[in-house]
């Protein structure tokens, strides 16, 4: 399907005897390593330890996690294995705690399996089985429909700076802020992607610009403060980021730093974009004022790259989100279609 | 003179006979190492891998590294002493070929020297050391005077926000943008201090949080990207960064990043200051346009922190510096009185 040499970030290989593919993202960009998972212990670990992150990522490995666990179960009655079924959820549910998806994809493995009442256990297995594949796929096919909505924006010669990593490393396939840019560089437009390195994680340098140039995108690192200077020489056309949390008026939650590169677009006339599935929006938020916001460990600054390199005992501000008001915000890319603009009237409108 | 405690950036200890002690600022901030330059070699070594920086900084060591250049001189022809003089100045001026105040000290001493026509080459020795001492105890002074015009500018209970080291670790003593908070300090004024990490080279991790924690202030770090957040939060009440080229209009180059901060600080109604001496002022640039800006090795960004945290070759866009137009700064605060509102006139009104 896509023309685009984006990473397998994971896949299922073979049968319902075979394995989990996923790219260690720990290992990134230095080595390209792919570990095989052949039972739930060692997704539950690479979700842990984030070789594997991004919240639709994070939910088909789960949900491939589950077939791992389930897939030797010896016995043939429906009941004990639903049991061994909800075991190996509850397990998987410990690997993340905070991750939404993690506990939707979980569920919907377990929904799939009560559904099939009349059936054998070994037939259960294999639907499971298909159920996962089919959470990858539909979220690969998510991420495509959220670049072709997206594509048109970039124009041929244009600079499009970008934020953390909301590709496909944290997806499936393809992302959802750089969906966009890969289905652009598919039907041959030539433009120039601008990834800030994201700090305190790193999630720009590590693995942005790794995906967009092994995809052949012409790609260029800039540390975060140096957004303004770029976007002040005239060579950022448009920005797009993703988004973790959308609230009902339109106000996004997003990485640290967000906030600062959607101010700067504003003042540069830039239009700043935000790429995002339909179940970002939490309507249930009337504005962005009330998204919590997670404070990181202070070490993730002092100590965030493998040596000290701050007093020890430092106070540090490490928000791991900020939020952007929808005024700086011209439209937001959704698998249903482009809001544009970002009113309450057009986020019905497009999600209906 | 300093009732608070700012670190001994480098000072002659002892007569003629003595050495230059000076903190090795690459060892910072995991470990306080004072280096005993005791030839102008190790002065050399120290300017050139960044023991000593900080463009007063290195004129004074500059300076004093002349003095341990000639100290050991033992002739008594006071033409042969000049030429050996020459030398001396000549070697230093290689260890940091861009640095204006490195010329200027050199300069400054040679002058000294011409000028003492019916002086033995002992007694010249010993002026030449006074020199020297008197360039550092002259910018410790104009950093004081920054730091008193400034020190009105931060009420009891203020945050304040700066980016990069413009301290007491880039000059004699007190700094430049950190003076105001020092004198306040003294003063006994109650305020909270905020540090930019200060992507690349993290001058703020690194040195303005240690000096500042050092003297006593509460001092919090950040990366620069959440400066955004931290303004919405409404914890910052004003901003004082240094500048290293003033153009004729007022508008300023400073370390990458500031820019940024400037923009969301008026954004946010916040003031944003610059402190620098009258000679940071180029009359001969008309505005910021003009000043040239250095891109620096892009290895800065990829291995900025002694190990890969980016594909290896991926290109990198990292000039050395912004220019904040004048339409940014409320104020500059110089040595010689602060220029509020920054206009042609009120700038040769203060600097004259």
């Amino acid at each position: 399907m896509s023309g685009c040499r984006v990473p397998k970030t994971l896949e299922w290989v073979g049968g319902l005897d075979g394995f989990v593919s996923m790219i260690d993202q720990t290992k990134l960009p230095t080595e390209l390593v792919y570990l095989e998972c052949r039972d739930p212990e060692t997704i539950w670990h690479a979700i842990k330890r984030l070789s594997v992150r991004g919240a639709p990522a994070i939910g088909v490995a789960a949900a491939m996690g589950v077939v791992l666990g389930i897939r030797d179960y010896a016995g043939n009655e429906r009941t004990a294995f639903l049991t061994k079924l909800n075991e190996v959820c509850d397990y998987l549910a410990t690997s993340r705690p905070t991750a939404v998806n993690l506990f939707w994809a979980l569920q919907r493995m377990k929904t799939c399996a009560d559904g099939l009442t009349d059936t054998s256990v070994d037939e259960i297995k294999e639907q499971l089985r298909n159920e996962a594949i089919a959470i990858r796929d539909e979220d690969a096919a998510m991420c495509r429909r959220i670049g072709e909505h997206g594509q048109s924006l970039i124009g041929d010669g244009h600079g499009v700076l970008t934020h953390c990593n909301a590709g496909s490393l944290a997806t499936a396939e393809f992302g959802t802020a750089l969906a966009p840019m890969y289905v652009a560089f598919e039907m041959g437009r030539k433009f120039k992607v601008f990834a800030d390195e994201t700090r305190p994680l790193l999630q720009g340098a590590r693995l942005t610009v790794w995906e967009l140039s092994q995809a052949g995108i012409d790609t260029t690192l800039l540390c975060d403060g140096a957004a303004g200077a770029l976007m002040q020489s005239g060579q950022v056309n448009l920005v797009i980021t993703g988004s973790d949390r959308i609230a009902a008026n339109g106000d996004i939650a997003n990485k640290i730093g967000t906030y600062g590169v959607a101010v700067l677009a504003k003042h540069h006339n830039i239009p700043f974009y935000v790429a995002a599935p339909s179940s970002t929006f939490d309507f249930d938020m009337s504005s962005g004022d009330g998204i919590p916001i997670e404070q990181r460990d202070a070490d993730e600054i002092r100590r965030g790259f493998g040596h000290l390199i701050a007093p020890p005992d430092i106070p540090c501000y490490s928000p791991a989100f900020d939020v952007t008001p929808v005024g700086f915000i011209r439209g937001i890319i959704t698998e249903k279609g482009l809001i544009e603009p970002v009113t309450t009237d057009k986020i019905s409108q497009v999600l209906r």
